[in-house]
This record gives structure tokens, C-alpha cells and sequence, in this order.
């Protein structure tokens, strides 16, 4: 069990981002549907922490509203010029000197982190250390910082340019995220000096200051694809596979089969029942939950919507925000559901469009049907009772009521309410001219022919 | 060349799965739209067991029937209690000692093990061996029985837990299937113990019994991949992936163009002629055939469908069974075709619903057609003649027949048969309103003004 | 920077290609839309080559013809027999006996070899070199002619089959490509002998040869990935993944956004721009551009268009040959779109065919609708207005306009030109019969009740 120890975490987003080539800031950029920056805040979040500062850059209100939208108790504070790390997290200066347990400094650039490491380093705190350093095992150390450890204890955090040959065999390397003793925190960092190349302010350099002081420094060790940072596109679509593998994994574990798992895609927050299938290529827009037993066949694109149990979504299904399928609710081909009520064991089975709607239980909805519910400036709603039956190619000029059991013939265009049990036809009588075509097409064959000539 | 020895197949399927998290048994689970169960008795009939005996788990009428269905002449047995796999052999006793040449013991969770593997087993057995078993080089070996070899010959197999450091660096592991000498392989059985922490009775002791008897054991190899057992959903998504890559390699090599096999999904079943291109991102179901020259694009999803040579699907089509494309056919983007053929030459190309009906050769169907099939009861059938021309967005309400060379004028709702060579025109006459529409918008616009104040 | 030497490429296209199981001839396959010869032709071009010579088998006219389609100024070569690589250089007798500074040798079936590749083995002659082999380290240099190195220079090349133990165990292979002095190439080539098991004329001889002379042999190194080649349609599906994984990254470094990359299909001309998002399951066919801060929703297939900047197009939009979105344009879910413009933010938005056709700004195109542009002969126009508002589900017949601000009733059909701010309806009146439904109901059900009667 985690001690009660009070905790602050600073988190840094006031990096500029250049490589993304973006005109949106680096830290908003969404992996699964939700921001590097929410993806740490959430983190950080459910580690525990009492206290979040999130440090900016100057300027840069877009991120602070950001953070104050995902999370409103945040902190923002600004670092007013780029001088490091250690100085971004001086930023949060007032937070630091109110003397809570533990303290964390996280990027928000570096978003796949699991509150179980956030708890991990934590708890070495806990444990008596005074800085904690988080590392991983890299693939290919090039470049990266090496932690030194000895005896349990880490000894050193060595930079790749600085590093002896035996050093750079070292594979263990720093992930950047550390923890502090809250009530050493500041004057650690604060300590910290710019005698470098850069003249900037490093934060790995408070392991050295913490063992002069005679703290203990210690390392935890959490897979690379955890540690990933996003500095480039490349990277950002890198961490959105690893998140897509994780909630994969974790959808599967729960007890539902995803036949080709690495075609579907998730939200952050999508909830999949147990025993639901999931064909291959489909994606999971926010906000959408899918109870057990359902089935969603390939192609199909759902977002803000609920799909009840056993009911069928697909091939080709798009739910839009709002559709609500009840029970055995069956949603076919070329279908576009958008804010709409399916009822239990509905059918809307092709090429159909139901927006702002009601659909009754058992009713069924002919291929073709267009629920016409704009005016080209006001929406309007269309109800069907259950167990009507509307024809194919159908158009329903809302706002209009389709009573319970009640028909409407294929091809009608209905502009007023229909009664339960009765029949509406909308459409025009069928007129015959024999031999019509095949002179029509003996003209046009001559036209051809005729601008064919030179 | 097999010798015509008479092989004995007992199939183990009475594991509980628990670990699927599922309403339904593990071995009823599917990849390439297959049972588990039934690869597992395809390959070994396939690999020429004469008889073919299934294990089930006490009350698995489920499973049982399965297997009845799949193959009618197996037999099945019932393991009463779970005392390990030695002990559910047994449960195929009378068989056993029907003094068969050849027995294989098979694991129905362990669905991609080749027939030319089993007929491999068959072979050392043949060849004078009292038992065989299968083994692969593993990844990592980890908790896996080691496979000690000697001189060809199979000296041991020893689990994880009691192997030496030295033996714990053996790769070469047991994946668990067995073959016995068929005049020995009741005795061997019943001489199994369970002598063991869980008290169970394991199939592998076979190995040690068989040679204090003098018997020669052997071992040969099958890759990992091969190998692979199901126990949850995961390692279900992992065989379903390696089922695909066999089939696209084989579709590959028999000549058709794959432009992203990695998006393709087969059935076990499915045919692909040659020369054929299936663009990215394709899901066959079950029953499809696609002959020489024909084109699928991308987004196309098939199932119980027969695509002729040269013809045109997708993207976007789907082919539901009973869809027939004869020569040069064309299924366009947005169109659902069920229970139907389309003509050689015909065109079908845009958003459309075709079910329950023939379309004549070089037939023309405009955009928006729907065929009118279904009044809630009962289906009827629609019939297009060769040659004929619907116009876009018509709306066909079954039973109907177009003749051969006849129109349909775009828009029409047409009820009644049409005469080959005429003209149909079922739809409202145009009137228009002259400035009705700028009157409506500043109507509107005023209502929206003043639905917005205060 | 390159000196100004002249270039010849002679590029071998004379394999036949049975692996590949087709009635195309191999080099006529494509990757990324284009075939290989395309990749190659381009690639030797771009690296400044002056002169092209294409090889080609006897009677190989159509591969003959897609080089002077791709390229009109290159020179056909037929090599009359298959007697090696040499022998089909010296097809290019003509040429080689011009004089080129530079000469490169090159294989159609190798399509991924980059201009700079081409430029390094040019560059290495310039600096002296006699011959200049190309290498690359294999994953699995089984098979592979060995490159021998000493002190930077290339000693010889060992086919594996003659190669030593110690040399098998060099990784370094011959790709097969190589650039020779141009004033030595044909006498090196002609002096290449058959004097080996096939009794054919390497290419790779012309090393030793050219040491003989006292010329220097050299080797520079390219990855695998670059040098693999097409024998098969397995192979084929490899260079594609290749050809996808580069375009990928180029599209990423550009500063566009994919979701999921390994799910997106470019072709070799596609234009991305900056912060463009590409949602998961995208298909690029040739001819597109998407202009900066555009959206491509999931499964999108575009193929001859532009998009606009800021423009939405999808979820399973289809834009054809001609589709040109302005700015902010959107086109949504099931519409197809064929030559036609749709005006800077219309809305085309679901269940929608616009085909030879003009919508103007501002305009909203409801559900349904289809543009009937074909009368079985010929295509006809629609232009619709600036601002115009068409209803659900309607038919418009081309020739027709639909003038700016109009308004057309849902499930209209409109055959005839209606003005500026006009309204249009074109539908059948609505008629109901009350009760008619139940009695309906009660009637199928007594007929369904009958039929399953014995």
C-alpha cells in the first residue's frame, strides 16, 4: 500500500516542438484521442499526486487552457526563457517550497508513462532515496545518458559524449523523469549549475548534488517503449502504436476476441464488453462502449455511441455521436446512425441514413431510408414506432411520426405524420411507353456514330 | 510414399479455456472462420487417420456436437474427471485397444500443426520408433519441457522446474503432441503414474516408460509458429495472424498480386485465381471464390460469393452469399449485392442494393437503385433483362421483372413488370415556387435571430 | 557536387519472370502505383543519366512500349538469347561503343535503388575507380555472391557456392548492380567468358577482369531493403512494404499527422501537406493531392483529386478521377465524387453520387442524392448553385442547374433548370390508408402460418 505521503508533480511542456512541423503545440497532439499532455496529466493523476504544475513556455495560454480543461485544479506556471530542465522545473518554485513528501518531474512530451512507475519511483522514496531515477534498457543506447549503478545504489548519470568506452557498453539508460525528497527538492535543484557546453541547467544533475549531500540515489527500470518521447511525427505515430498494443492487449485479457487486433483502433476512454467480437479494420472514435455479446464487423466506425448487448454493428456501419443501440439492434451496410435510439431487435440494414431519430423495437428500416431531418437551418426529429415497417428508398421530411406498426410503401417521400397500422404511399404513379428505349436507343447509337465522324 | 499402416487420432478437447473469458467452450473459437476443433480434425484426417476419437469435458454436448458436424464419422469420448492428458487419452480406451498402427494424440487448442507434421510422426513410426514426439526450437524456452536428444535418439523430457542449468540451455522444447506405436500405446498409457505434485498423469512420461521397455523414442522439429496453443484471447489473435500469413503466402504464390497482404483477411476456405489483384484492406468470409483476372479493391468485403474472370469489386463492395458476378461484371463503391447474379459485362456501380434478383448481361443499374425486396413476411424475387438501363435512385418493389433492352427513368418507383424495349417513369411531376426559397431563408434566419436573444 | 560527366544506363528488363506466375511480364508489375520499370527508369534519370538503354527479351513489345511511354527519349535493346547479365549489357553495343564517362548497369526487377545510390557509385568512378560494385549487408548472405574487401578496395567477388568457409562467413553481398569506367566498359564487357557450369556471361567477371588491367575495383553499400528484387509475388509484396514504409516517413517528416501508418497506401506521386491528419485505413491512388490542415477520415480511397486546404473528406469517402475540393469543402460518409468541383465549405456529406458536376460554395447537398449524368450513351452536366440547399434523397437529371440559393424538396426528382431562390419539388403526393397495415399484417401472418403447415 502506497504510505500517505503528500506528493507534488511538476510537468514540463514548454518545449517548442519545432520537429512536429506543426502549427499546434507539441503537447497537444493526441495520441488514442486524448493529448500528450492528458495522457500525462491522467497519469500523474491516478499516481496520486495532490498538486500539479504544469510549467509552459511564454505565451503559451493554448496549452495552459488545455491543461486547466483537463484538469482544473492544475497549476500553470511559465518559464520565461529555455535554460533546461532543472530550470523549467524551478518554475514551479512556490509549489516546491511548500514542502510536500514527494516531488516528480515528468514531460508531457513523453506520455505512455503508467501511474504503476509514477508509484514506482514513489515508493523508493518512500523507501528513504532522495533522488530516483527512472531508466530503461535501450535498444540502441546511442546518444542516451547511461545511469551507473552499484550496489542497488546509482552512482552517476554519465552523458553519451562523456561516457568512457566501458560506460557506453552500459545499456541502461536515463528515461529523464525523476523524483525527489520533497523537502530537499528545492534546494537540489536550485543548487544545480549551468557549467556546461550549453550554459543550460540539467536535472540529472541532481543525483550527483544529492550523493555529495550524502542522500541516497537510487534508479527504477521501465520498459523502452514506455519511456518514448514524441518529438517528431514519426514518434508521435510510434507512441500511438504502443498505446493501440496496450489497449489491445487489455481488451483482449477482458475477454473479447479482436480477430486482427493490429487493424483496430481505440480511444483512451473506449469500454468493450466481454465475448464481443471485433472484425478486422475498425475504428473506435471517443467516447464509445460496446456491451457484451455484441458483434463489430469490419469496416465499421463508431464514436459517441453505445452499442447494447448481442446487437450488430457493420460491415460498414458509421455510428456518429448519440446513436444509442438497445438489445439485438442490427446496423448493416452503408448506415449512418447519428443521435438516434435503435430499439431492441431494430433493424436499419443498408445504405440508410437515421439522424436525430427514434426507431421503435423491432421496427425495420428499408434499404435506402433517409431520415430528411434538415432544413438548412433546423434540425428536426423523426419517430418511429415499433415494429414499423418503412419501405426502401424512403425519405421521411421531419419532423414527422411514423406510428407503431404502421407502413410506408417503398419509394415514398412522407411529409406528415402517419397513424399506427396505417399504410402511406408518397410517390408517383408508374406510366409505360413501349418501344420508348429501344428508339431512344437507336437515336443515340446514330449520335454516337455521327460524332464519331470527322 | 506412407506405408498403409492404419492410424488411430485421439483428439483432446476437454480443456476448460477458462482463461478465454468466455460464454463459449475454447475450442469452438475460430480462426480463418474455422473451429479450432475443426482444423485440428482436418489436418488429421487429412494426414490419414482412419479413425478419429474426441475428448470432451464432462456435459460438452456443445463440443460433441461440433465434432459430429465437422467430420460424422468421429467418435467421441468423455473424460468424467481432469487428471491430466495422459488420463484423457485413456478416455479413448476401446479404440486404443482396437490395435490400431499408428495413434496420435492431439491437442484440439493447438489448431495449426500441418498434416504434413502429423504424417512426419507417422513417419518415425514407421520406421521402428515406440513413440514420437514434436518439438520446436523455442524463442524463449521458458517454463517449457526440454526435448534432450541424443545420438538422434529422444533420452528425456524434463520440465522446466526439474532441469539442470545445462538443460535449462536447450532450446529445443516439447510442444506436447505425441505419437505412440499403436500395438503399445494402451499399455504405455495405463502404465503412466502420477507420482507428481498435482497428481496428475502426463502424456509425456510415455517417453521414459517406453524406453525402460526397449522401446526407441525420437523427437522430430516443427517451427514455433506451428506449434502455437490457444489459451486466451491474445494467443487466439496470435494464431489467427499466422493462419494469414500461411494463406497470403500461399495466394501469393499461386500466382494473384497482394499490393498489402498485411490487410487481407481469408477464410480457410477461401479461392483466389490467378492473376488477381486484391487491393489493400479485404475481408473474405466464408465461401468465396474469386477466378482468373478479376480486380477486388480496396474496402471490399466478401462472403459466400463466386466473382467471375475479369470482373470489377469494390471499393467498397460488399458480397453477401449468393452473389454470382459472371464475366467482366462490375460492383462498384457503396453496393450490396445478396442472393443475386449479375451479368457478364453488367454494371453495378454505385451505391446500390441488390438482393433476391438477376441482372442481365451488360444491364446498366444507376446509382441509388434499390431492389424493393422484403414487405416484412416474405422476399421476392427481381428480374433485369440483358441489356436494360435503370435509371439512378429508381426504386424496384419486388416481384418485378425489366425486360430485356427496357429504361427505367431515374427516380421511379416502379411497380409493375416492364416490357422489354419500354419505358417506365414512376415519379411526381416538377413544380417550382419562384422565390420561395429566399423568402424561407429570411424566415428562418429571423426565427434563428430570434431564437438567439435573450 | 557532381562533375559533369556524361552518363549511360543500360537497364536490364530481358527476365522473364515465371516465378511470378502472370501473363504480364515482370517488370510491368507495379509498386506504388507505378511499375518496376518505372521505379527504375526514374531513379537512372534522376541520377542524371543521359542515355537509357532498356534490354528487353525478344518480342517483349510491350515492355518496349512502357519505356517509351515512360520515358520517350530512351533507346530499346532486344537481347536476342538469355546468356547472362553480360551478354545482355552488351545488347547496348551501340551505345557503350559512344563513349560515356560513366556506365551503369542496372536491373528493372530492382526498383528500389535510390538516385543518390545511382550518384554514389558515379561519384566513386569519378574519383578514379575502373569498376564499382554495389553491396549490402544480409540478414542471411546464404546464396549471395561474397564482396571481398582490402584497404577500401574491392578484391573479388566469390559466388557462395565457391567461397571458402572464412569467406562465407563475410556478410558484405553483391546486389548485383555495377558502374564501370565508360571508356573500358565495352572492352571489359566483351572480354567477359562463359567458361563456367551454365556456360553464361556474368557481369560480376568484370572485376577481376578490369584488376587484371590494373583498373581499380571498388564496392559501396546500400541497405538490404534498397537492393531487394521481384522475382515472385511474394517478393513483389515486400518492395511494396518498402516503397510504403519510406513514402510514410517522407509524408511524417513533412509534418503530416498518420494515425496509424502501417495503414495508410501512398502511391509514387501523392502530395501531402503540413498538418494534414490521415486517420488509420487510407488508400492514395494516383494523381492526389491534399492540401495543408485537411482532413482524410478513416477509410477514404482517393484517386485523381485535390483536396483544399482545411477540407474533411470521409469516413469512406470516394474521390474519383477530377474530384477538386476548395477550401474547407466537406465530403462525408458513403459519397462518391467523379469530375466535379465542390465549392469552397459546401457539404456533400452522406449516401451521395456527384459525378460530372459542379456544386458551389456554401452549398448543402442532402442524403441520397444522386446526379443521373448518364443516359446509357452519353454524360451530362449538373451545376448546382452557390448557396443552394438540395433536399434528401433527390434525383437530379443532367443537363439540369440548379440555380445559387435554391431549394430542392427531399425526394424530388428534378429534370428540369429551376432559378436562382426557387423552391423545386418533385414527388408524389402522400396518401394513407388507415388500418391497411394490420389487416396486411394479419394476412402474412395467417399466409407465413399456412406455408409451414404440412
Amino acid at each position: 500500500m502506497q504510505p500517505a505521503r503528500s506528493c507534488l508533480a511538476i510537468l514540463l511542456a514548454a518545449g517548442e516542438g519545432t520537429r512536429m512541423r506543426s502549427a499546434r503545440p507539441k503537447v497537444l497532439h493526441e495520441i488514442g484521442g486524448r493529448s500528450l499532455l492528458g495522457h500525462a496529466l491522467t497519469a500523474l493523476a491516478t499516481a496520486g499526486a495532490d498538486r500539479i504544475v504544469v510549467v509552459v513556455g511564454p505565451g503559451r495560454e493554448d496549452v495552459a487552457d488545455a491543461a486547466r480543461r483537463l484538469l482544473p485544479e492544475v497549476t500553470i506556471a511559465v518559464q520565461a526563457e529555455r535554460r533546461g530542465t532543472a530550470h523549467a522545473a524551478l518554475a514551479a518554485h512556490e509549489a516546491l517550497a511548500a514542502g510536500f513528501d514527494d516531488v516528480i518531474v515528468a514531460f508531457a512530451d513523453t506520455p505512455l508513462i503508467r501511474p504503476d512507475t509514477f508509484g514506482a519511483l514513489r515508493a523508493e522514496l518512500a523507501r528513504g532515496a532522495g533522488v530516483v531515477a527512472l531508466g530503461f534498457e535501450a535498444q540502441d543506447p546511442t546518444g542516451y545518458g547511461r545511469l551507473l549503478l552499484h550496489d542497488g545504489a546509482l552512482e552517476a548519470i554519465v552523458e553519451h559524449k562523456d561516457a568512457t568506452p566501458e560506460q557506453r557498453a552500459v545499456r541502461f539508460c536515463n528515461a529523464g523523469l525523476m523524483a525527489l525528497e520533497g523537502h530537499q527538492a528545492l534546494s537540489l535543484l536550485e543548487a544545480i549549475g549551468n557549467d556546461n557546453a550549453q550554459s543550460e541547467y540539467y536535472l540529472p544533475d541532481a543525483v550527483a548534488l544529492a550523493r555529495g549531500r550524502g542522500l541516497e540515489a537510487r534508479a527504477i527500470a521501465a520498459p523502452e517503449s514506455e519511456v518514448q518521447g514524441v518529438n517528431d511525427r514519426i514518434q508521435l505515430a510510434s507512441a500511438e502504436a504502443e498505446f493501440q498494443r496496450r489497449r489491445r492487449r487489455e481488451v483482449m485479457a477482458e475477454g473479447a476476441t479482436l480477430i486482427a487486433p493490429e487493424t483496430v483502433f481505440f480511444s483512451h476512454d473506449t469500454q468493450i464488453g466481454r465475448d464481443v467480437v471485433i472484425e478486422p479494420h475498425v475504428v473506435f472514435g471517443l467516447g464509445v462502449s460496446v456491451a457484451d455479446g455484441a458483434v463489430i464487423h469490419a469496416f465499421s466506425h463508431l464514436e459517441g455511441a453505445d452499442v447494447g448487448p448481442q446487437a450488430s454493428v457493420g460491415p460498414y456501419a458509421r455510428l456518429r455521436p448519440g446513436a444509442r443501440l438497445a438489445d439485438k439492434a442490427k446496423v448493416g451496410n452503408f448506415v449512418e446512425i447519428k443521435a438516434a435510439e435503435i430499439g431492441a431487435g431494430a433493424k436499419v440494414s443498408h445504405l440508410t441514413y437515421i439522424g436525430d431519430a427514434s426507431v421503435g423495437a423491432e421496427a425495420n428500416i428499408g434499404a435506402g431510408t433517409i431520415t430528411c431531418n434538415y432544413d438548412g437551418f433546423f434540425k428536426y426529429r423523426t419517430t418511429i414506432g415499433a415494429g414499423a415497417f418503412v419501405g426502401s428508398n424512403s425519405s421521411l421530411v421531419a419532423p414527422v411520426t411514423i406510428g407503431a406498426g404502421a407502413i410506408v410503401g417503398s419509394g415514398s417521400v412522407v411529409t406528415e405524420d402517419v397513424a399506427a397500422d396505417a399504410l402511406a404511399l408518397g410517390r408517383g404513379r408508374q406510366i409505360v411507353k413501349d418501344g420508348w428505349a429501344k428508339s431512344f436507343r437507336e437515336a443515340a447509337l446514330a449520335r454516337k456514330a455521327a460524332a464519331r465522324k470527322p
